[in-house]
């Protein structure tokens, strides 16, 4: 096993862009902040890690991501308290996905002391990025690129790993309405559903347009063999509420173990609210819409944290779910966003001060 | 529709490297020529067609292909016969696939003109690339990729189209061994398993290396549902021939349709052996390896042209594959370099010059 312990160099910004972002009124994934991380892999090793201006860089066409999406990512986000403190939630969930993904993908594991002395380095020269305030963050995306400038078809010897920094509203502001998946799916027994894998975003991006023009902003998957039972969303795990139990799709290799689906998991154990994980059919959730039992159905990720579903369409049949008082969804947005945000106990410990 | 007229623009390069390459030991994707063709979408239209000197280019970290894979590409080949004209095989059917393949992927298709125009007058440009001879070529690699630098996992509005050549043999040279999927898949129904998207070919990577380990080059995939249907190989069609019949999978959105497959599909029709395009089973192909009717097994595809495959594994069991008299992998390799070089009569119309 190769030794990572270079030290991360640190060029600093001339000049920040901070003063021409509207943080009031923000696209998500459009403004990045003054530095990102940036981190080779050659000769078998990690090296040169280092913080710098966020800037373009130079790739050969042949780099192997452009022709074979090598290419995985994640997704975090930290947070600000009022004092100013600094947060991430559950960090380690994150570095160790991406090393899953990369390993699905034929690419080499980062190292954790790299990871977490990036990210650091990063989030204290970019503090001011940070703003305070439920609903404010900013996300995070370490990501990994084959930069190996040759087209055979085989894992890449040279890679680049990145991080980079945008500063986020929630992805969804207001509750979505989904098409169950009937014909196109996201992936497939024994395939790279379960990683952050670069290509299966692409492959969606069809299919929701399809749905889009329909109406409907989300897609939600269902197995590509029968489409009879519901797994994910686009970037986000689905909870269904049937009457005061909730059911979520067990994860396999078809689908992501999200940080926030698992969190959510835990806070239904903690908040008394039973929670099924187990395949759930359309079926099954078409019946309790039909008899008044489905009471919410909501997304769960890191970008969009909690995303009530409104409506529901398949075989050409909508269905609506009507606003619920006590909303589980409401509930566990409120909950997840309070301990992000230092504002309750954190009694799990998912809290990780930046300091 | 825009309208595309604008000019290619060429800059030459001012030195060529090809005094360096050492053409009788060329490693795949390894070398490229001298230049190189670009060509920008923007503002709803692809602009700005160029050829100019091989470089690299710069990116944003956000460039929309780094995160969500949307990418495509094409593997075609220029030939030169010994009077120095130059040929494409079939192009046509590669420029509709790669438009095929950015449908899939919420791409803009690539307009006809620059497409054939870009690719010739590479072609002439860099025309002592080209070395005559069966078993020479020069591998035409058009991509397309996402350079929108935002990270919202959507389609990108900004695209690049570009087309590098590299100097190649054939790509497997002796016969190969491969290994039966019976875990891992390449694509799932409804997927984008038929387009040439760059994702489907990193999911591939790690499964294929685990058999590289067992001393396999290759795997056949499977179906994800039941792994008991046949595919395809990683960059390859597939043919068995049982007795003198041939059987290769139909194509359907997890097979690629390969130019190469379709061109023997025809040619065995022109020489008057049957090949049946259905479904086909590895109990089917096993049963035939144990009776002695199975005489071949052969990939089919550009970068290899024919590969003979020598043995197969399934179940722990292996199937070897004695070489045969009259093999008609030999024969389709014969018959189809013969076409691609200018060395015979080309019925169909394969043959397209550049002049
Ligand atoms: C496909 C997919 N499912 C689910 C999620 C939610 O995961 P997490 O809660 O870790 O953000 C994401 C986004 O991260 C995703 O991309
Ligand atoms: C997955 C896959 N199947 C089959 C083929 C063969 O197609 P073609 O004969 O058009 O090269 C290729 C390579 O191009 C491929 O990538």
């Amino acid at each position: 096993m190769a030794i990572h312990t270079d030290k991360i160099s640190v060029e600093k910004s001339k000049t920040s862009k901070i003063g021409n972002v509207d943080f009031s009124n923000l696209t998500f994934g459009r403004e990045f902040t003054d530095h990102m991380f940036v981190c080779d892999y050659e000769d078998g090793k990690w090296q040169n890690p280092k913080v710098i201006p966020y800037q373009a860089m130079s790739y050969e066409p042949s780099a192997r991501v452009f022709h074979y999406g090598q290419a995985v990512f994640e997704g975090m986000k930290a947070y600000k308290d009022d004092d100013g403190k600094v947060f991430l939630f559950r960090p380690k969930q994150n570095f160790d996905r991406i090393n899953k993904s990369s390993a699905r993908l034929a690419m080499p594991a980062f190292p954790e002391n790299y990871f977490f002395e990036g990210l650091e380095t990063l989030l204290k020269l970019d503090n001011e990025w940070i703003k305070p305030g439920v609903g404010n963050s900013l996300y995070l995306r370490p990501f990994v690129i084959a930069t190996e400038p040759a087209i055979s078809a085989s894992p890449a010897n040279m890679y680049r790993f990145m991080i980079i920094c945008s500063p986020a509203k929630s992805y969804y502001n207001s509750a979505v309405r989904v098409l169950i998946a009937e014909h196109f799916s996201r992936s497939a027994n024994g395939g790279v559903g379960a990683a952050k894998a670069a290509g299966n975003y692409a492959a969606q991006f069809y299919p929701t347009s399809l749905a889009q023009q329909k109406g409907f902003q989300q897609i939600i998957w269902t197995d590509a063999d029968t489409h009879t039972f519901l797994e994910e969303a686009g970037t986000m795990n689905v909870f269904f509420r049937v009457n005061d139990k909730l059911i979520t799709a067990p994860t396999s290799d078809r689908i992501l173990d999200g940080v926030t689906r698992k969190s959510i998991i835990q806070l239904a154990e903690d908040l008394g609210i039973t929670c099924e994980v187990r395949q759930v059919t359309v079926e099954e959730i078409k019946n309790a819409s039909k008899d008044g039992s489905l009471k919410e159905i909501f997304g769960a990720g890191t970008a969009a944290v909690i995303s009530p579903i409104s409506a529901f369409e398949h075989h050409e049949e909508l269905f609506e779910i009507a606003e619920v008082e006590d909303s589980y969804a409401k509930k566990f947005k409120q909950t997840l966003l309070n301990i992000q945000h230092n504002l309750s106990e954190d009694k799990h410990g998912w809290r990780r001060e930046v300091k």
